[in-house]
C-alpha cells in the first residue's frame, strides 16, 4: 500500500501540495499514527491561495447577505449528510467520545452556528446600519477581505478553521476564508472541506470562497497573517503561538481576533457550601472532567473559604476525582503541557491532593488531578499559580477571608469567565458584592451558581474577555450578530446618491432590516 | 519677572511636577516663545497618576450614566464660560484664526461633542444591551479602566486630550482620563483642565476623574500605554509616534485607538469637470487651504483625467492657490515636515505647479503648493506619492483612463475618506461604479460630490478607516454612541440573579433604554 499525500483545497480544486515535508495525526487512544498523510504548505502555495482569496473578495463585493446565507445553510446540510464519517474520524483523531459529545453536542452546535450566521447575513443585523437624515450620512459594516482562520485542537467541529464560529462569521460578513487546519485533526478538516466544496458548487459561489491548507512553517504563518491582501485573522489556540501571530498581525495593522487562554476562576462563598456542598462538588467535577478538561472554559481555579467548609469541599472533590474515569487527552503535546503546568504549580508551592501522574486512562492520559494552595501563597506568586493546566485538573485556593478572596480576584489576569456560587437565600449577598466588583473587570462572562463550561450560542453571549484571554475585551467569538460584525469594516456614506447606496442604507427598507435612524431603532423606511 | 513652571493636575490638585526639564510652546505667528513654562513629567509622577486613576476607576464602578452625563454637561458650560481666554490662548499657541474657526466652529463642536457624549451616557445607548430570555444571558458594554488620551497639534479643542472626542467617549463610558497635553498648545490645555476641575467640584465627581500631564519622555510614554492598570488609549497624531505607542500597547494587550495619517483621495470623473469645473476648483481650494491645510481630512491627492479637462482643472486650482492668502502653520515642526514631504514627492518624479517654498504668510508658513504627476508615474512608486504633506498643499495625478484611476485606487493605503465627483445627470455612473468598487475598501467614509474636510458629529459618521489611517477599520473616533463604546469592555451576565444585574439589564426598563431582546430592538420591559 502506497501512502499518498493529501492535496490542499486551492480555488475549488484539490491540488497536490508543492510542499516537501508532511505530517500525520496520531490517534491518542491507540497512540498510533492515522493512515492519512498531509502536506506542509510552502510560502509559494500560501501566496497563491491569498491571491485567489483576494480576487474572490473583490468579486463578491456588494453581494446581498442572502447569497452568503444560502451558502452557509447548504453547507450545514452537507455537513449533516456526512455525520457518520465526521464522527468516526474526529473520534479517532481526538479521542473525544462519539456520543453525546461529538455527534449530539458539538456537531449540532456547529451546524446551528452556521445557520445562525446565515440568519445574521440574511437579516443584515451584523451590519448595524445607522442613518442620519438631516446630514444625509449613513453607515454600516461591510466585508473587509480574506479572513484566515486558525482552529484549535479541542473542538474539531465547532471551532474548526473551516467550519467553526470564526469561519461562519467571516463568511456571513461576505469574506472568503483561508482555513488553516489543526494538525491534530486534519482528516476531519478535510471532510469538512469536501462538504464546503459541495455547497459552493450547488449554490454557485466562487470556487475560491473557502480554501484549505493543513500546516505551514512558523515563519510562513507569520507572513500569512501580515500579508497586505488579508482582511483579518481569527485564531483560537495556545497562547505562545497566538502571541507570535498577534505581534505579526499587529505590526501589519491587521485585525486579529484571538482566544488564547483562560483558567475560569470560580469563587465559592461560604453560604453556598454550607447550603449545598455535595451538589456543587458534583457540578464542579462534571464541568472540570468533561472532555478530559479540555475546554477553553474549564474551571481551573477554585477559590474556597479556608477552614472546615473549604476542606470538606476539597475532600468531596478529591473523592470524586479519584473515582471518576480518566479520559483520553487530545494529543501527546497536551499531556506534556498539562504535566508541565502541574509541575510549575507544585514547584510554586501548591500541594497535590489527588492525581498528578501520567496514565490512568486509555492511551494518552493523565490522572484526574487536584492541587491546593493557601490564599497567602497564591498572592505571593499569582503569576505561577495562574499557569493554565489545560486538561483534567484544577487548583483549589483556600482563602482566609472574603477580603483575601477579593485580593485574589484583583491578582487575576484576564479570563473568559468567572463564576460566583452563593447561598440561594441571600446570606452571601454582601460578600458577593465585594467579590463581584473586582471579578467583573477581569472576565468576559460572569456566572452565578453555574459552572462555566456551557457556552450558549445566543446573541448576548460573550466568549471573550480581557487580555490575555483574548486580544481585545470588546469582541466575542460566539453569539451572532456580534461575532459576525468583527469581520466587517465600518463603511460610511456621506452624501452618496440614493441609487449608489447599498440596499440596506437606502430609504426604502423592504426587508424590514433593523436600522438606527436618527437615534431610534426601527424596521421602517426612512421618512 | 521670575518664570515659574506650571503644575500638573494630579488627583484634583495642582501639584508641582517632580520633573527637571521643561518646555515652552512657540507662537507660530510671531515665532516667539509663549510666556508659560511647562514640565516634562518623570515616570514616578506618571506612576502616581495611574495609581489614582486606577482607584477612581474602581470607585466609580456601577455608577449610573447620568452621573457622567451631568459631569460632561457641566464641563461644557465651564468651557463656554472661558470662551474668550480659550480663544485668545489657542490663537496665540496655534496660529489658527480666532473666528470663525476657533470660536464659532471648533469650540462649539467641542462642547457639542461633550453634550452628545453626555446624552449617550444618559440614554445608555453606548452599552448596546442585549438580553436573551430563554437562556437568561444578558450583556452590555461596561467601563474598562483608566484611559490615556493623546491629542494632536491641529485641533486644540475638538481633539484635545482633556476635552476632545476621545476624552468625551472615555468619560461617558465611565472611565477616568489621564490627559497628555500636546506640547504645541499646553496653556490651552491647562485652561481646559481648570474648567474640568471646576466641573468635578460642582458635580461631586472623584477628584482624580481627570488628570493632566503635559509631556513625557518617549520611553515613559511607552511605559504609560502598556501599564497593567490602564484600560485603553486614544491617540491622534503623527504616524511615527503613533506606531511606537501602538507596538507598546499591542504588546501589553491594551486596546489603542489611533488616528495616524490620511491623504483623503478625491477622484474627479470627466463628466463632473465638464459640467462644473470652476465650482469644483473653488470647493477644492477652500477645503485644501482651510486652516492652512492642517486637517486630518485634508484632500491631499486628487486624481483627474489626463488631457484638456484635467489640465484645465489643474490650471484653475493653480490660479486660486497663487492668489489665496497663505496661512500660518501650527509649528515649525509642521513646516519642516511639510517641506520634507513635498521634497519626497518631487524627488519621486512629481513636478511643481505652484508654491513649494517656505514663507509667504505670517510667521511659520509655506506657499500654497500644488504638485502634479502622471498616473503611470504614480503607479510606478505609489508609496512615495502617498507621502502625507500635512499642510496647504496637494498632489494632482493625471490618469490616462478610468481603468488607470481604478489601478490608482487599488494602490492606495488605508485612508479616512475618499471622494468621487461625478456628473449630476448620471453621465459618469458607469465610471463611478468602477472606481467605487475599489475605493470603498480603502476608506472609512466615502463622499459624493463633496470635499472631505467637514466631519459632522452624528451617529452615522465614521472618522476612521483601514490601516494606516487608524489601527482597526471597525472603529470611529467621531459619532456617538459608537465612539463611546470603544472605551467599554463587553460584559456578559450568565444566570446572574435579577437584583445583582446592572440596571440596564434588569427586566424593568423605566428609562426606556433601547435594548435588543430576543433579537428585536425595543424600549420595553422584558416579558
Amino acid at each position: 500500500m502506497t501512502t499518498s499525500v493529501q492535496p490542499i483545497l486551492f480555488n475549488g480544486q484539490w491540488v497536490a501540495s508543492q510542499g516537501t515535508s508532511t505530517f500525520q495525526a496520531i490517534n491518542p487512544a491507540t497512540e498510533q499514527p492515522m493512515p492519512q498523510v498531509f502536506p506542509v504548505s510552502p510560502w509559494s502555495e500560501l501566496d497563491a491561495v491569498i491571491g485567489v482569496a483576494h480576487e474572490v473578495s473583490r468579486e463578491m463585493r456588494g453581494w446581498p447577505g442572502s447569497r452568503f446565507a444560502e451558502y452557509l445553510e447548504t453547507y450545514a446540510k452537507e455537513i449533516e449528510a456526512r455525520t457518520d464519517i465526521l464522527v468516526e474520524t474526529a473520534h479517532a483523531e481526538t479521542g473525544l467520545p462519539k456520543a453525546p459529545r461529538l455527534k449530539d453536542v458539538e456537531l449540532v452546535r456547529t451546524t446551528n452556528q452556521l445557520r445562525q450566521a446565515a440568519a445574521s447575513a440574511r437579516d443584515e443585523s451584523w451590519r448595524v446600519p445607522v442613518i442620519d437624515t438631516a446630514s444625509n450620512i449613513r453607515s454600516m459594516f461591510g466585508a473587509m477581505g480574506p479572513v484566515v482562520v486558525f482552529g484549535p485542537n479541542n473542538f474539531p467541529y465547532a471551532y474548526n478553521g473551516i467550519a467553526g464560529g470564526d469561519f461562519a462569521g467571516a463568511i456571513a460578513a461576505g469574506n472568503p476564508v483561508i482555513a488553516k487546519g489543526h494538525p491534530c485533526h486534519p482528516e476531519t478538516t478535510r471532510l469538512f472541506a469536501e462538504a464546503a466544496v459541495a455547497a459552493i458548487k450547488s449554490t454557485g459561489m466562487p470556487p475560491g470562497l473557502v480554501q484549505l491548507v493543513y500546516r505551514t512553517s512558523h515563519e510562513d504563518g507569520l507572513k500569512l497573517v501580515s500579508d497586505h491582501r488579508i482582511g483579518a485573522i481569527g485564531y483560537t489556540g495556545a497562547r505562545t503561538t497566538g502571541l507570535k501571530l498577534k505581534a505579526a498581525a499587529d505590526g501589519a495593522g491587521k485585525p486579529i481576533y484571538l482566544e488564547l487562554s483562560s483558567i475560569n476562576p470560580v469563587f465559592m462563598m461560604a453560604g453556598a457550601l454550607a447550603e449545598r456542598l455535595e451538589k456543587i462538588a458534583d457540578e464542579f467535577c462534571t464541568s472540570c472532567l468533561m472532555a478530559t478538561g479540555q475546554f477553553c472554559t474549564n474551571p481551573g481555579l477554585i477559590v474556597v473559604p479556608a477552614g472546615e467548609l473549604g476542606s470538606a469541599f476539597i475532600k468531596a472533590v478529591a473523592e470524586r476525582f479519584s473515582k471518576a474515569p480518566v479520559g483520553t487527552m487530545l494529543a501527546e503535546g497536551v499531556r506534556k503541557s498539562f504535566l508541565a503546568a502541574v509541575q510549575t504549580i507544585l514547584t510554586a508551592g501548591a500541594s497535590l491532593v489527588v492525581g498528578g501522574q501520567s496514565g490512568g486512562g486509555k492511551g494518552v492520559s493523565c490522572q484526574n488531578t487536584l492541587l491546593k494552595v493557601s490564599g497567602k501563597q497564591f498572592l505571593a506568586n499569582p503569576h505561577a499559580f495562574q499557569t493554565e493546566a489545560f486538561g483534567n485538573g484544577s487548583l483549589m485556593v483556600q482563602a482566609d477571608s472574603v477580603a483575601q478572596m477579593a485580593e485574589i480576584a484583583e491578582a487575576l489576569e484576564g479570563n473568559l469567565t468567572g463564576s460566583i456560587y452563593s447561598d440561594t437565600t441571600g446570606k452571601d449577598d454582601a460578600d458577593y458584592t465585594i467579590i463581584e466588583r473586582v471579578l467583573r473587570t477581569r472576565v468576559g462572562r460572569l456566572l452565578n451558581d453555574k459552572m462555566p463550561t456551557g457556552v450558549a450560542v445566543v446573541p448576548s453571549m460573550n466568549h471573550g474577555g480581557p487580555y490575555p484571554a483574548t486580544g481585545h475585551p470588546g469582541f466575542t467569538a460566539v453569539g451572532m450578530p456580534a461575532s459576525v460584525t468583527r469581520f466587517g469594516m465600518l463603511q460610511c456614506y456621506d452624501a452618496v446618491r440614493q441609487s449608489r447606496l447599498p440596499a440596506v442604507l437606502q430609504d426604502k427598507n423592504p426587508g424590514g432590516v433593523w436600522r438606527r435612524i436618527n437615534g431610534q431603532w426601527t424596521q421602517a423606511d426612512v421618512g
